[in-house]
């Protein structure tokens, strides 16, 4: 940590800030300039609160060295974390290390005949896990808001018929009772720093699959998931799902570049979410292709049986027999990569 | 709302179109040109989902006319909403409709000799609510977490001590029973589309203030308050507390167009938080100022005893005496503006 | 300058290092931790190549301290600059140093009798100077592009007519001899880093309104106002225009911290443009008299004799008597603020 | 386009606005409904203003549904543009059309040893073309601009050295005439909507490789494009090289949509710079391989003998080392790809 003294600060001033950070066990170094007093300050500085020191009256700014996160810093731990779904069919599902995911589905569970329709296509066009919506957030009171406790029991009944895992957004912890059989929960990116849930999740003994906010940066998203292995849950899939810009023909903008920089911080898989990030079905195969080649371990992808009926973000969802067009493609690219799926 | 149909489309497939909206009761005129036919649909299309018919094969895109929101929207009430705050002096504190409140205090409840003189403090000074966090959004698991009920008790304290009414920060739903005495409950700009607790406290029977999200739209902020007046309650507050940009000398970019904006579409009071916003005390009083000359109904500003000490967003507090010179400027301003303060 | 070093970096490497600063003149601090080595450079840094020092095998990251600008900054010069326009009327037009100025008129200039009448409305009105765009830059190629030499012509007749001194935009080196008569020179926003043309400003001899880009830092808009002052001139106006978020309502988002953050760092004046930052009529009132109260020096806004026949931007522009009564409030705040008008 | 009347406006102000439409040969289409009335425009509505017609008293607002672009937009071209750049060695360097091109070299060109030498390095590895500035628009007055005309004349001696076609910057008209022997002439970000600059290179006969601005939508990109068609030259390369965003561990985000929307728009070729997209070395290999997975029809990527003594950008430099290295993944998947290279 660095701390920029302002000009003409008296030196004894300058003292006892440098003694209230020994006393904290961290050691100070001096440069002194002709304009500028600059402080280094040696030590583990995580734990030191960057604002109070910013608040002091003889501070002009303070900048941190080292990345404030730690159980998911691949600096502690070099290599890459895998998490492991236990499916029905015996072996995991398994993404990062070299193993790769797709999970499919529907935005919303609507009815069982659309959610096991839905779950027998994609696993025959190689979907790993199932997704589905019971609790939705929408911006409108007025949109429908999933079918809740049914939506879950009704992933449940696809899961029996299929065996693919299945994958579900968690929305308020007072239903975290509903999530006992769900594989995978998943925070959806406008609760990335809902900290009480992060917190919740971090005792739930199961991955957890953290959707980046609209607007928060990598460093952000990486504090948010060292929530959750804070409290000693080290199953965390991180998902870029596009970032707000003032960009308008997509709905986001999907940031290629957090796939290689989460992976050069972190240990922790990294999956793309291509439907949410662009919001055009003619963008998922360009940019789960993309996502492949920036070395991504997963994709979620939206499929619909009859997307303009849907009940939630039709827009976005491919056919079947889309999605069935872009796996292979997807397939394609994951052998010329090398990647086990 | 009006639908662009792709170009050569079958006029089955049209009308097709046409015949749903017909079912939901809305009517549809049709404007054919060489390349383009564009629908008019006429009616209440609020509860309209439009992905799902930008989903549809044949159409090119959507665009709304009319806002999604209706409760808070000034159209639909003209005349502006009073918030009033039943407070232990007698008299309400009031905002909104030529009434203006100032919402000082610290980001966190220390202790109790810290939240007592700093409402003594503001008080002095003429702030008409107490503001103090018990339950701290922080980014990191490793910052201080707030003092949670105990904080609340030390608040209440405080107004006992100065009849001050007090705002808190509500994070988790879980704890709403803990707000009982809180006289307006606080929705943070992280929990801005945290649905299920939005709709809870659309039943609380309190004053809401909500902040703006870091990155959501002015129409995205409205359709949340909808969410709280959909429930029944329609004392709701909106605060501007800044928003992300490219820009790094501020923390965050106040939007001060929000102000006349959300005055223009909508009937609830707007307050803004300059603290947040800047996240630098020089600016507070200069944004306080254009604030207030941009149309604000009141104003929320960090205050702490011992800035470089507090044990969050020191940075940003001011001390109890610069607070009493910025409400120097702050009164003369209103009485220059003629509001009731 | 702070440097920082990678960690295990052999100490050979770290000294070689070090030997360059000092050959440049500058001294160098080590401070060595566990984990980090950190250089901190004392001395001129400004001429120092950050991104040469950072592509260095052995550097992790580089930290500015000190500002990269000197002329423009209000370290070296505390005292404001008041940039002085001749008027015929005899005394200057003078922005900054307590001195407001109203800048007014049409986005294009279109015929003698257009820009005749808004100067003599404007005039009558309050304002000191006139705008009026010979050159515009328009998005589409197909949209008007000004009167060019003869829009120049124009201005000169209306400030034959009127005595207000006149602002125009530049867009082309190659015209500068046609601004000879020009009295401010303007940059617009799609030029602040257009170097070519700022190096030539910095000879013209003439006062220049430099506008902020849509997507600049507040330190790269001063770092081109400093290319203009770097080749001798001193006489720059900034202007805050608005700058592009995800907000869709408004133009652009009008960033009023600026205004106080370019005094603190800078002595230039700072000029608001209100009618482009929000695009909309209404909020031209709020925004102008909250950038007063923000401490602007000055307010350029758009005016049109019939906004709905105007050949761009009409939008924007007010009528000769929403001006009128924009001003009405505008003078009153002035003189609250004790400003010299 | 279709234009929204206001609320309880008279019939007879409508018709008045309808009648300007259909002067100007448009057809005009009504729906009216309880509290809207929409009038659907329909025509050539291309040389429309639509800030004009937003100017109206009566009207709410004003919606394209066609783009604004015609000679750019792959609606009135359906087959891609081929760019064909004449090279020394016999056959053209192709981009577009199933052609993918590498564009490599040092940011700036420094002395006849480097630019030689990176030539030849590049050339062995399997670049296409040699980039080099000679003018360089850097933020920092006091940085090193570039060599101008020397520049541009040791260019043409590692053209001449190596047979590889040039492309670098223009940053100023006058200086043209310099650009005789300059195979590509490059516009830069920040040039983006310099008009005049746009307006004169529709006129000089070569191939012009147009970079986005930095907080450019994807529309305005291609009406810069427009731009240089409507003079009528054809050869237009664009290149996607990051926008600004909130992040800040990388430079800027490289909006990897933008590829694929762009060729669905446009039928011109599309390169990316993953170079200035990231400012990080280590980012070059995963975006490029990225861009070529999202449908890039070329990259143009910096390379330096020596980036820590580079004189600009030498953090995202690659040495020629490593850009082998990077074009072996390249070449790699350019032939899973199916690309003629």
């Amino acid at each position: 940590m660095i701390v920029i003294i302002k000009q003409n600060t008296e030196n004894k001033k300058i003292e006892k800030l440098v003694k209230k950070f020994e006393d904290m066990g961290l050691s100070c170094h001096h440069s002194t300039g002709a304009h500028t007093t600059i402080l280094g300050i040696i030590g583990d500085t995580s734990r030191v609160d960057i604002d109070a020191v910013r608040a002091n009256d003889i501070v002009e700014d303070v900048k941190r060295v080292s990345e404030p996160y730690k159980a998911v810093n691949r600096k502690f731990q070099p290599e890459d974390t895998v998490v492991r779904v236990p499916s029905k069919d015996g072996g995991d599902v398994c993404l990062g290390g070299g193993y790769f995911s797709v999970i499919a589905g529907p935005c919303s569970v609507e009815c069982e005949e659309q959610i096991v329709s839905v779950a027998r296509d994609v696993k025959k066009s190689g979907a790993t896990m199932l997704r589905g919506g019971a609790f939705k957030p929408r911006t409108s009171p007025y949109s429908f808001q999933g079918l809740h406790a049914e939506g879950l029991e009704l992933l449940l009944t696809a899961k029996q018929e299929t065996g693919l895992p299945i994958v579900s957004e968690i929305m308020d912890l007072s239903n975290i009772e509903l999530f006992r059989d769900v594989d995978v929960i998943q925070v959806g990116a406008r609760n990335m720093q809902n900290f009480a849930m992060l917190k919740a999740l971090g005792h739930c003994g199961k991955p957890v699959l953290l959707k980046r906010g609209l607007a928060n940066t990598i460093e952000e998203f990486l504090m948010s998931a060292e929530y959750i292995m804070a409290g000693g849950n080290a199953q965390v899939i991180l998902c870029e799902r596009g970032i707000r810009t003032f960009e308008t023909i997509t709905r986001n903008t999907l940031d290629i570049s957090a796939v290689p920089v989460l992976h050069h911080q972190s240990h922790l898989p990294v999956i793309v979410d291509p439907s949410h990030a662009a919001g055009l079905t003619w963008l998922v195969e360009p940019l789960s292709r993309a996502s492949i080649a920036a070395g991504a371990d997963g994709l979620m992808i939206e499929v619909h049986n009859n997307p303009s009926a849907a009940l939630s973000d039709g827009a976005q969802s491919l056919t079947p027999a889309q999605f069935d067009s872009v796996m292979d493609k997807v397939k394609a690219q994951l052998l010329f990569e090398g990647k086990r799926f």
